[in-house]
């Protein structure tokens, strides 16, 4: 069963390549194929590409561009800024401060962390998936070596305080504290909201390209000038000795065309994925009924709604979702694969039936006020039917028994 | 200054996307753009073409889908095969063989383990550039765990013997020993030579995409089924817990494709490559004095050419071919970027002037014996100008001084 109508709501998991990017990059495959460490004229062609697009990357964050680190991705990004600057800084501390609504990646390397000896505080996000500052401050002891909190959450779109996390790093360092960094993943919020290291106090921040609608394959870290890491990948002298390996000079390229089109579009593509939002937002509460908006509404990037239906499972809605056409996620890509409910929803203070039946609407540039109408249409009718079927809706009379069998 | 004509020698650091792969791909990045962990349409559609592209890797070398672990390169690949498995077993041994021919990625992270406390054996690869397997037997102790010597060279195109060093850890093993495994580094071998994980009895087999004629940003690592490996990146299910992150799908796509043509067009682009070396060689042993060929000549990929011209420095002589449009190497890509010699001529026993003086030459499907020619005559005419200006020169009435000098 396939639907005629395709209506891709899963920006934030990935994007499709916008055609100005693959024009962009398309000479780099087959014309200027060298590699960027070769000396002679094709290695030197690619090694201009590469350094364009990491003035390109650098620029839109207000970073050098020795501040930057290619690499393939946001999960390896995390993993490099993590991983890459505990494994060099184990004698002054072994202690980190993260939150609870972290990507699986942050997730995934505090927890190899942890197996190893370090300590991990990780934050609450209360109910409105904010992480409070204070909260940040009362954590910190003499052997915290990193802070890591997102710059914006990817499954609901809360925007934390990172600049105010800066400021009391900061404040830290002026009192003579040495060996104290601050890691934000901002894989999400990247073409979002703008984004100034320098204002932001941040030592790592980590981007990826196929979220700002460049191929998959590419990624970035910005690491502040002075702090070292140790490279995860090694035997090559690429990207200054923090990553080893033939640069992917097609998906580098790509990655700086689609990181100045968005800095270009920014305004534009949050007025309409905005737009759009609050048009879906207002039909949802409107024609259906038992619904729980996640994530403090106007501290959230514009394209993301994060929505949990009563007495539904988020999986069985995606797929009959799917089955009209429709894609969304009930919570971030890199952790599907589990029947776990997303642990973001449930750092929310959300209980389980809430947390399972979340679903991730992300738009995109391309989506239009007819596409929101149609999927409207289709959520009303499927909740309505799925509700019906819902053994789960059995205990819509009786809740509190509900709460014990969950 | 720049040539009117070029000819691109360098296949062995990178070769451009054969177009009917780049056909392949195209669709993967703005049609087909899913992520392959999302369970909707658009994630399944990117799933089957990683899973296909999966197939085709898995099939080429004999092994079985699920051994297939894909990621962003062939450094990446010999830093998950060596760390990834050396991470998870430090207590049965802390002891690895390798040879003093391998990549520069090989070299780099047995110094890592090496600084962290394991103990390295780099066999000597002879004059012939070639590894003795009687060598491997010798060295082998009851801690070592790990064997890592390459499938061919990268600098000399020597094919070394790793089914005999595979057949003598078979019997290791059928005298009851369980921690030995052999990692070999197929990069440059693979679409070369015929290659079945089973024939050569190895537990990891490394491949990068961007020397089989796809675009860079893709590799994979053969891991034997049953061998376990920490992953590098960690925090997503991907690749079966082996490698976090979102899959880069048109670039695995490509592999795919390129993979499927290296296998269909394997005898024919030998035949071209031997064909071109053989006239290649044949002109330069003729037309130029003082040269050295490195390597020994009847066990080397087809496609490499590596000489030592007497009383050059390789550097100067990469430049002036550059200007006259020729694109060739004095070692790896990956380890461009030092004044040193060549560790792999080095290796062969050649002093430091030898080992200067190499220039590796690689052929590709679209080279043609108009190249050669063109080459030839280049490469006379340049090696003849550097000797009459350069102060190495000056020794050749005193060899024995520029021995001390050097």
């Amino acid at each position: 069963m396939t639907s005629a109508r395709r209506v891709y709501l899963d920006h934030s998991a990935t994007t499709p390549a916008d055609p100005r990017v693959v024009e962009a990059m398309m000479p780099y495959l087959t014309e200027r194929f060298g590699n960027a460490s070769s000396v002679h004229f094709f290695g030197q062609e690619a090694r201009a590409a590469v350094d364009r697009a990491r003035r390109e990357v650098a620029g839109v964050i207000g970073a050098r561009s020795n501040e930057i680190v290619f690499l393939s991705g946001g999960t390896e990004a995390n993993n490099l800024a993590i991983r890459g600057l505990c494994e060099g800084v184990k004698p002054q501390g072994r202690y980190i401060i993260t939150s609870s609504i972290e990507h699986a990646s942050v997730r995934g390397i505090c927890e190899v962390l942890e197996r190893g000896g370090w300590e991990i505080t990780r934050l609450p996000a209360y109910e409105d998936g904010i992480v409070k500052v204070e909260d940040v401050r009362s954590a910190l002891r003499a052997d915290t070596v990193l802070i890591s909190v997102m710059l914006a959450n990817n499954e609901i779109g809360t925007i934390q305080p990172i600049r105010e996390i800066g400021a009391l790093v900061r404040q830290e360092r002026a009192q003579g504290r040495k060996h104290l960094w601050l890691h934000t993943d901002a894989v999400q919020a990247a073409g979002r909201i703008t984004i100034e290291v320098d204002q932001l106090g941040c030592d790592f921040l980590s981007l990826s390209s196929h979220k700002l609608y460049a191929p998959k394959g590419a990624g970035a870290l910005y690491v502040r000038r002075g702090v070292r890491i140790s490279a995860l990948n090694v035997g090559g002298h690429q990207e200054r000795e923090r990553r080893a390996g033939t640069e992917a000079v097609p998906g580098i390229v790509a990655f700086g065309a689609a990181v100045r089109l968005a800095r270009e579009e920014l305004e534009q593509r949050n007025d309409s994925a905005r737009e759009l939002r609050e048009k879906f937002e207002a039909a949802v509460a409107e024609r259906i009924s038992d619904v729980v908006f996640n994530g403090r509404p106007e501290r959230r990037l514009t394209h993301i709604s994060n929505i949990s239906f009563r007495f539904i499972e988020g999986q069985s809605l995606l797929i009959s979702l799917d089955l009209e056409g429709i894609a969304v996620s009930t919570g971030s890509a890199c952790s599907s694969g589990t029947l776990e409910p997303s642990p973001v929803i449930r750092a929310l203070g959300r209980n389980d039936e809430l947390a399972r039946g979340a679903i991730r609407f992300s738009f995109g540039k391309d989506n239009t006020a007819a596409d929101v109408n149609y999927v409207v249409d289709v959520l009303s009718r499927v909740t309505q039917k799925l509700r019906t079927l819902s053994p789960l809706n059995k205990v819509k009379v009786s809740s509190s028994e509900f709460r014990v069998s969950s």
